[in-house]
């Protein structure tokens, strides 16, 4: 059993009824629906219950964390963010939805500024399968296509160790590496792009498998702490330095080099 | 011309007689002597100092910076730890050096804990060179020794970008990452290993030799700002979605779906 | 079930008594025994075999292959190799032992000269494990030692994209990645160092535990041929060129340009 | 000086007119007139000479090697395409274009298919910078375009250390990671899609300052042979096996284990 916490700031869905009508549960509550399966045990919490619905009791019985977020980052506490990132260090996994690319947590475990470029016109996007053999993609095929999607570009600010997924094709010309995994600790974190909240993304059954198979992916293989040892050694030392370093700095006539 | 400032938590230097005798001007004074160069232009900066030395105008006027930091790790300010950050994404260069690894600088550009095993026993250490051909490198031979160093080893917590330069033997029984590059934004970093406290390491030509390609290799092709524009369409879009999306989620009696 | 053909060279043992005392069936023959598992259907095949024991039956209907060679790379045939190095990239996993870094396997996925340094002074090594969430490290410590080991040293001349599983350190001061993993088409590779015929290697638990998970890291996902198809447009082409080339590239007098 | 050879197949430009009507001087007739500079001393060499133009004197002499081939990839001697790949290995640059995508000397250096989709439809083409501060694309900005090219698109069978310098949208709904580098042995490989034969692409100001910018990059750091010494210890070895191994594998009754 995958214990799986869905966090979505869920502001959009409250303010917007055009939003509110394509997710009337919220997109976490939808993400909730479309995953359910009888190896994921599914939660949601949200930016505005109590420390955002990631109390150290949540955090401590969530295998994969799943991050959507857009207007309200800013808002998202720092002792929070930290919580989380120590906890993704120690094993949780971890998957970025959409425009949670500018998250205070992927910004974290990235170091990056994960800027790109956007725009957003309704147009067709194409998501070829880089990586036939990796377990995020199994079930899909050479490409999906979504008919609407807010566009995402290049260049994306992430690092080298991006492992690329998916690449993008968006109608109006641009490209976008639209799925990227890393791993950081012992955890893994898995970027992907679709999403938008103006668009039914989650309803798209190519999507919520993608994000099916990323939770599966990012389980963790353990939870350990790190830590800093003073190791004691494992073979005998016998180069210990004997002369005063201050004297071998010296000169002749005892004045400093 | 390079610009180099070559920061340093400057303590123990100011604490430990022992110390001050092996680095009488201090870490960052002994680096700047012995990376004295035509192409370079040396500056230092300390904790101490009135923003630690990291106003604006030094961070705007520094190409690449050097970081050598220890028992006051904590105490550097997180608002100018974000400058740092930043001004290293927009282009400057960072090289990070001995127990650096656990400075808030280098966490945050891995997004990682930086933990590893150490040992204080004046061991032995030689660094084996892994990447002949890169600048880094260049000028060193197949390894080169020194004869006690604090023993730093595996597992090191950082990302698998961190390109490896360098892999380190400890006479007690260890191997470490010595040496390592990353990219993040438009920046270059380096971390190398070599340079406790308690012994003249930075007054090896060796380890001088590898800190100064270093400085060299890291200097910013540019000086960018990162923005996330929204960007239009460089095709022209003809899927734009004219259904309402209410529409399409509803059901046939009109009720959400 | 997965289809494990461990292929051997098989010759010290049947031409040096001290080896053949310490590998009695082979070095394929100790380790089809120590690897027998329920789910893995293990066979063997040695050089001397009609087509080294790798005929199209035997390839088509292997999962993963292990290679131990050393003095006798140069005798295995090119066709064999071109079929096994087919093979791997339709999805066959390759456990590359030992020696088995030159054999021309090896240096056909990874395209490098695959040198390194080497000494046979029964010396200890210990190998650090690096990749502890990985499949191939699981129920693997921080580290293992051999006793007595050939010692392999840096710079092994590999691909960037080797990933580091294991750093391996040696009693007379040298360093190596002992285990690195590499993906080429479909295929999964892993080069392993421990294994030298004169030493009982693959007696040791950790050392067949390493080959065994490997092994299962290994499995193809799925064989699939590569194709490079003539793929009709998915979106309607407007671009098409209608002025004649040659038209455009000459001069006003109709001279090229 | 950088020693360039510009070596191409030449069979098009020979056999149909309208493609000698674009390139009457043939594909490396256009590239040594685009290419020429002051730092550059550029020769070429085709299919058809005496060991197809790449003598021992020739390859012993060339810092960087461009290679365009087509039809006639399998018309290359082996003999001649391993003397390449070993001088790549020791130092020499390879810069590969468009259809050199499937020549033996890029299947040998990135050990995989390189199988790709293509498609010729005369259609509009657009590469993203996807690394702006690699030297390859100093001078080009954020993306360029091609008003006709042949498709080359994903999924693109490469290793994973091709590090992505620019990513190609493609009018007709591909992308395509369409220029790589590589490194392999000392030798740096920057592979780069456009260049179909039917288009003027070598006459792109964009594409020339890729292509100098690559030659430039990859000009040898130095040459030298590889090796795999016999290294003698660096440290005393204290951990001989003196214990016979027969004697340590034998049961208590003097059998074998």
């Amino acid at each position: 059993m995958i214990k799986v916490t869905i966090w979505n700031e869920f502001r959009h869905e409250q303010e917007i009824p055009a939003i509110a009508a394509i997710y009337p549960k919220g997109i976490h509550g939808q993400l909730a629906e479309a995953l359910a399966a009888e190896d994921l045990e599914i939660r949601t919490a949200t930016l505005d219950q109590p420390e955002h619905g990631l109390t150290d009791e949540v955090l401590q019985s969530t295998d994969v964390l799943v991050w959507w977020g857009h207007c309200a980052h800013a808002l998202v506490r720092d002792d929070i963010v930290e919580k989380v990132h120590q906890r993704i260090l120690e094993g949780m996994g971890l998957i970025v939805l959409h425009s949670g690319h500018f998250s205070k947590i992927f910004k974290r475990v990235t170091g990056c500024t994960c800027s790109l470029k956007w725009r957003e016109a309704g147009e067709k996007c194409r998501l070829w399968n880089i990586a036939p053999t990796h377990p995020i993609t199994q079930g899909i095929g050479e490409y999906f296509e979504l008919p609407h999607e807010e566009m995402y570009g290049e260049r994306f600010d992430i690092p080298e160790d991006g492992k690329v997924i998916f690449i993008g094709w968006f109608e109006g010309g641009n490209v976008f590496r639209s799925g990227v995994t890393f791993e950081r600790g012992y955890g893994k974190v898995f970027y992907f792009q679709p999403g938008h909240e103006s668009y039914p993304t989650y309803y798209d059954a190519n999507v919520i498998k993608v994000i099916g198979n990323a939770i599966r992916w990012a389980r963790p293989v353990f939870f350990r702490a790190h830590s800093a040892p003073n190791s004691p050694a494992l073979e005998e030392i016998r180069s210990v330095d004997t002369a005063p370093h201050a004297a071998v700095l010296q000169n002749a006539d005892g004045t400093n080099r």
